[in-house]
């Protein structure tokens, strides 16, 4: 057995989750990558009031050359227009790639020639990549899992409702918090709404489940603030009448009959919220499942983490979470099997 | 690809539930085995207005030697005790075998040396066997996926309650249905009960996990008629003051400290029950999911068929569960890949 060794890359709300975690299961953060809070040490930086002797450097390209990482964790951006540079040098340095980048998931309907691009770029250098964190356990394998139950499928439906606020500055605007309601629904009416995460989110299930994708549709509302809330990722007070963020109905139709249908709450929390994850499987049976609390923001470091060994030993190229073995809790430091 | 053959072995209430099941998937039924019905056919024994030219024998060793089946569907008890001579002679046939016999789920700890001789027994002839149905997906990989986004793992905790009506007159008598109260507490009192089936679904987690059990207990109280209630599964009235069932509480400790607990309600329903499947997911973060309604009847023989392709393609001997690909629904008649 041996130590995991992980390169930090990117260190802003999800990326410092991350770090934390990854040195409470005893993985080996030998370099750590971001533009911001260059030459600071990426263990006070955490805040665990300790120093790590990891500086964070700017330069990914020197700091991925020289150190001889496993895996990285790439922690950039939702997108993966904006996540194809990051996640390519990676690969290219021979270095296994982890992202709780929502599209990279299951990227193929959404960015098809940029993911064709990682795959052949990662079967090249014998490393494999893939988008993890929440979507995982709770929004794929559990309903994937459950339809092994169904006697006729027929269809899936899921809600799920969380709280932008812990997701930082990037994933706060990408949904719209903070900006003026009129302002919102003209960008909405023009189709310059952001793309739901659920459709990547169903699409990893269609994939799973052996289906193909006919048709793809959404339909985006505005949640206005009622009353003035406090934003820790836009840094200020969201006032009555400006975003708390979006609600995004999503819909699939497939060719074999199945349709993936899905509500996603993205927004700041007011009072009455409460984080949901809750899924139906439609057909004979119909089942239903929720679970609750759902721990959004402690599951996402907690599952990349919990994935890696799993992701290091599969075989080359783009890996869905479905591919790997079960997920399932691992006693004790995260470490590697040796061969030989 | 090529059609799945499959014997139907043991064609009571479960084995004929699985009989339809199978027919609608387009696997092929090639032989019947039970000490009943001798002579009649399959299909209408099992009300699909048709037949199957598939008749019921009581010979199995001869039975097995003639047909070339994939598989055999074993459903005659629950113990491994009175099971083993039943799978073992599949197995020397060269058939792999499945069974809802709910300790072959798990049976390394209530009855090793069976297990042992079995699974030996597989490995000679190059086939696999495994216990399987309402326990896979709702009872072992759920809470067990789960775990893969614990921080810290305490414990896990599971209330599972079921209609033992619907399981025949094998699993009724198990639980003690229709026997008088006196009667039962003097057998539960000399340690005389059954053995809980949460034991050995327990156990599949903790092996899933990677933990060791150091301490088994369970407790057992009888769940009594406050009114009389028609029992199909024992074909009578059950009297005021009579047994429905039993209420059974499990706990499993573990050398790494993880405690697993559970209460199993296996009583003939009266009016206010209702199926229920809970988990607990204990230490950081605490999750909780619930599954409702739970579709225990048809989930059986649906994941029992479901998971045919994965048993037969899966290396010999013994077969966890947990150590299947993801289970999941197939689109279509259920078939093989043939290799060359």
């Amino acid at each position: 057995m041996k130590k995991i060794k992980a390169v930090v890359y990117g260190a802003g709300a999800t990326g410092l989750d991350i770090a934390r975690e990854l040195v409470r299961r005893g993985v080996e953060i030998v370099a750590a990558i971001d533009i911001e809070h260059v030459g600071e040490d990426l263990g006070e930086l955490a805040g665990l009031n300790r120093r790590l002797n990891v500086e964070i450097s700017d330069d990914a390209d020197e700091t991925l050359q020289e150190t001889r990482a496993d895996v990285a964790i790439v922690s950039v951006a939702s997108g993966l227009e904006e996540m194809h540079p990051h996640i390519k040098r990676c690969l290219e340095a021979g270095i296994n790639v982890t992202t709780t980048s929502e599209e990279t998931l299951y990227p193929w309907h959404t960015s098809p020639e940029l993911a064709a691009d990682l795959d052949r770029t990662a079967e090249m250098h014998g490393v494999s990549f893939m988008g993890a964190g929440y979507q995982d356990i709770f929004e794929v394998n559990l309903p994937v899992i459950l339809t092994g139950a169904s006697k006729e499928l027929t269809g899936v439906h899921g809600v799920n409702r969380y709280n932008i606020d812990d997701y930082g500055p990037a994933v706060a605007h990408y949904f719209l918090a903070g900006e003026k309601k009129s302002e919102a629904e003209q960008k909405l009416s023009k189709g310059e709404g952001p793309q739901s995460f659920f459709r990547m989110t169903l699409e990893a299930q269609i994939s799973a489940l052996g289906l193909s994708e006919k048709e793809y549709s959404q339909e985006t509302r505005p949640v206005v603030a009622d009353q003035s809330v406090q934003s820790e990722a836009i840094g200020r007070t969201i006032e009555e009448g400006e975003l708390l963020g979006l609600e995004i109905d999503v819909r699939i139709q497939t060719y074999e009959g199945v349709e993936f249908t899905g509500t996603e709450i993205a927004k700041v929390y007011d009072q009455e919220d409460g984080a949901l994850n809750a899924w139906t499987i439609k057909g004979v049976p119909e089942m239903y499942v929720e679970d609750k609390p759902t721990p959004v923001k402690v599951g996402t470091a907690t599952q990349i983490v919990n994935r890696l060994p799993d992701l290091i030993n599969h075989q080359p190229g783009f890996v869905s979470v479905t591919e790997l073995p079960l997920p399932r809790y691992r006693v004790g430091p995260l470490q590697l099997y040796v061969n030989g």
